[in-house]
């Protein structure tokens, strides 16, 4: 029987899940994998969650250098988030030769290639099965089965935030009334910028682009689009055209060039990502020998995390060597601008005479082929009314160059928006 | 630098692709695993294949035990299937201290349990990733992580030539034209009976029982059924009830009670399921902290499955005692005579005048409330004209009670069917 002694720094939601699946399940883990995991102590600001987890209050501690100082911890979880603390404890995780497992996706987006190379010098684990799809479970089988095969791309529905936000979207609720719908339930944060941003799931992206294509990007250097500018009309329009408006995740090698990307994208009913609803996640990764394969799930969520986190505490015994994250490859990363697809545009037009003759000349000036014009598909208000445009397979600089010029003609409002068709 | 030194017996589709996967990934898969899989020697009937791979005659032998024995070989990765010598080729195996990987499910379904007593006593590996799904992955992710949480139920499309027959069928074909045009496209072989009849997705399901449950059926007690009694009917009337019918291997916990089962059933739109077309195979898990899980991928292939036999090849130098089969629980195993479900019944009537009448007054004997009532779906043939019946909530007994009551009656051909709705 291995023991292992780990010290919890963060009770927030995961470290509440985290703490109730160790203790509901010490022994059922004893028992399926032959190590007993023991809580030598937690930290956080106060004593108030640990109280309500009733922890004693000799586990307890508010200062994290209790932690990681700590001689009888082996392992460090770090579930606080961000990357200003957290990476303080990172490193001094390693600095007093201790494993390091977190679901932190900022601060492995960020730090996690240097981490994981400080880690493997010193021979200890750093584990984040947790950080992307947690609940799915998605890291760790890319990092020792799927990875054998050359990956070729990954597409992901990776913030349940916005899958639920859409799909209440889609069913015909606004996009404010579907926000406080996804908070009232738990699916959204209280402040959800960084999720509807784009930005959480544009953390994930360089996560799973470290794993597949061992590859650290630079986040400022990623496309990122959220779902601020969807409005319900767009979700109307593209049940229409037999689709679906998702925030894709995206991540595709050709040849020496990467492209990484976050925006919304209009996927088809055979998608397999079509029909992933709510505050489910899924990511759709293509490989030489094992061709598509998905994996679908809660991305997050207090159980789920936490669940990945125990996987991680579990596989701490494994050989480290071939689990270290592995950075080398030199890929061109590609800017968006030059990239090609169909594209549908949804105008609100706000002066009405003549407005179409007006709006197709400049796609004719851009060389940007229409492929189907939609007009006033849902009028909801006589002074703003929408439009709108698919095309055919188009440059995304030129058609963004041709959207500020047709705003600037003042034919349109600020909020159109263009969104690529994924094919 | 670790060194595994291999045997492959058996050079069909699966030994084809693991000798190219091996070779043509060697230094990739040593750099990204720190392993280097050596191929000492290979067996198979006679030296045809081996040549058609450019294997040298001094690797090859016809004779398995020249591989068993072999002091130099770590590791015998058996891939010829069946239960027979198959077996053999395992006990010897483990009794020259060899860690086993097979690509076998049949003899994981047989004999897995004991096999695997065997090998954790010995302190060896008994390994079968690609037994079941393997181009998904499946098993190992059961066995590592999902397994943490108590697993709750599994649902699966566990055989790519029945989905593929199925989905084309739902387009239009019958039987067997779409027999035909897979077993032209290789996703049927010559002779398909085993996966037809259901009984290649019930060896799947035993070993799914045996992860998921830590249970080990007796392959005898499960009610099999396949896809033969299938119409082109039924798919055109499934899809106006905006169903599909797909071939489902399930297991399910309640209590103390275990229901195993392979049958076709009819699934509704919202089922992660529903859109697993073609070739292609899906798992459901459903666990309790995990919630629904999917994962989705080719089940077989050349190169899917040969990639799943490296999983394992990689993982040989991981704790055992953690990976080992773990048959303890005991449990309850239903009789699908004591399930209840809403069904759907198919007849072909043969003698027209007032059959409706007579069909419906056995419904009312047995208590069988009807939901729903489809005269003459779609006519092809005036002398077998096919109705169909929805009910509500039935025992299945009492249901087959009925359909011999019917046939015997003289009403109806023997080709009726009952498919239970998936809630």
């Amino acid at each position: 029987m291995r023991k292992i002694n780990i010290g919890i720094i963060g009770l927030g939601t995961i470290g509440e899940g985290l703490f109730r699946i160790i203790n509901s399940q010490k022994s059922s883990i004893r028992k399926k994998f032959n190590i007993e995991i023991n809580i030598i102590k937690v930290c956080d600001l106060d004593y108030k969650l640990a109280k309500k987890l009733k922890i004693e209050k000799k586990l307890f501690t508010n200062n994290y250098n209790q932690i990681v100082e700590d001689p009888k911890i082996d392992c460090v979880v770090e579930l606080i988030g961000g990357t200003t603390i957290a990476k303080t404890i990172a490193d001094k995780t390693l600095k007093f030769n201790k494993h390091f497992v977190t679901a932190n996706k900022a601060l492995i987006a960020m730090h996690g290639n240097t981490l994981s190379r400080v880690a493997t010098k010193k021979n200890l684990h750093l584990m984040y099965e947790a950080s992307v799809g947690g609940g799915i479970p998605l890291l760790n089988s890319i990092k020792e089965s799927i990875i054998i095969n050359e990956i070729k791309s990954f597409h992901g529905i990776l913030n349940g935030t916005c899958n639920y936000i859409l799909s209440l979207m889609a069913e015909g609720k606004e996009f404010n009334s579907a926000l406080s719908e996804a908070q009232k339930l738990g699916f959204a944060e209280a402040d959800p910028t960084l999720d509807i941003n784009g930005y959480d799931t544009a953390h994930k992206v360089c996560v799973m682009a470290q794993e597949c294509f061992g590859y650290s990007p630079n986040i400022k250097k990623i496309h990122i689009e959220g779902i601020e500018k969807i409005n319900k009309i767009d979700l109307d329009v593209a049940k229409e055209l037999n689709c679906k408006i998702k925030l894709i995740g995206k991540g595709k090698i050709k040849g020496k060039d990467l492209s990484l990307s976050v925006n919304p994208m209009l996927l088809k009913k055979d998608n397999p990502l079509f029909n992933v609803e709510n505050e489910f996640n899924a990511v759709l990764i293509d490989s030489k020998n094992l061709g598509p394969i998905m994996k679908y799930g809660y991305g997050a969520g207090m159980l789920p995390t936490a669940s990945a986190v125990i996987t991680d505490l579990i596989r701490l015994n494994t050989d480290i060597s071939s689990k270290a994250m592995q950075i080398s490859k030199k890929y061109n990363l590609l800017n968006i601008n030059d990239s090609k697809s169909r594209f549908y545009i949804r105008f609100f037009v706000v002066n009405k005479s003549g407005y179409l003759a007006k709006i197709t000349s400049k796609f004719a000036k851009y060389k940007i082929n229409i492929e189907k014009i939609i007009q006033n598909p849902h009028i909801t208000n006589l002074k703003k009314v929408p439009v709108v445009i698919t095309t055919k397979k188009s440059k995304f600089s030129e058609l963004d160059k041709l959207l500020s010029e047709v705003h600037k003609s003042g034919l349109t409002s600020k909020e159109s928006i263009m969104i690529p068709f994924e094919e």
